[in-house]
């Protein structure tokens, strides 16, 4: 019963909440004061990490699930680990620098569009 | 098995994941570098059209499937096929000017709402 | 059918679609014109309120749901109506002031805790 890619799902959400806790640590460190989302370069850093990996959850989450049900269990939760893992290196990349986010922001990707895609085409019964 | 309902979910992701591509490129025609989210009004466009897009992904999802699965997967897909033409119609719009965002917006407003009225009615055995 | 979860989905996302349409109440009273996201510390506070609400959504939706399928419909719903009274605290806590929005913040990370943790533990076979 998907229980891989309900593991997967529950760490993926585990790290998110992590890249959250991070904003609220980094206003902390940083002195910006909520509301406020600007106003120190580390603190909006951290900002977009979290918003970024906010932004593709309704890509991630909808397609590593139609690929579990459509294609399988264990091959969509094998590619949402590598999501997982992407998300974590985008992580630390990004907070070295905005210019370190790229190979992990690729590999996120790729994972995310290698379950959309083989989703699509499990839907459209070509697989 | 709901492969209608699967396919619009795959759809609005494809069209949800145009308009954070848009955000990038217009990056580099504005040059609003990351981490920043503003500086230059058609950047500040693009950037709340992708927002306004992912702000309502966790209404249109969630109340589309619920649909699928109370009510029935092709009516779900005809809705939701309508949410996705009512955001291409918010995209051109918003993109031309913000005070031509209105039409696009309506549409998507309509169809969401629908879904979530008729996921309400079936879920409390009105329907 | 998961009858209970399917009605605190729906509810929970019309209170979400609330926090939406407060901040456009607050863009006309506060004068805060799209696209601008800031300008005025009322507006800034109902646009944290909504993104706050949003951040959530991809951490409470599909925890609630994983519950819901590996513990069980009712006890997912029940800990997911006390996720949405304490996001109604936080509404009311945060329009008066940012120091107030504390206790239901609290309540409704407990609340989403909850739902990771059983599903967690219902997942790995520990329930």
């Amino acid at each position: 019963m998907y229980r891989l890619t309900a593991l997967v799902t529950l760490l993926a959400i585990a790290f998110y909440f992590f890249t959250c806790i991070n904003v609220s640590r980094s206003r902390t460190k940083t002195g910006v004061k909520v509301p406020a989302t600007s106003g120190h370069p580390d603190f909006e850093c951290a900002f977009r990490i979290q918003m970024n990996t906010l932004e593709w959850m309704p890509i991630f989450l909808p397609a590593l699930w139609l690929f579990a049900i459509y294609v399988g269990d264990a091959v969509a939760a094998g590619i949402g680990a590598v999501w997982i893992i992407g998300r974590i290196v985008y992580f630390i990349g990004y907070s070295q620098a905005a210019a370190k986010r790229g190979p992990g922001f690729m590999i996120q990707g790729i994972a995310a569009i290698a379950l959309w895609a083989g989703a699509l085409g499990a839907v459209l019964r070509l697989v």
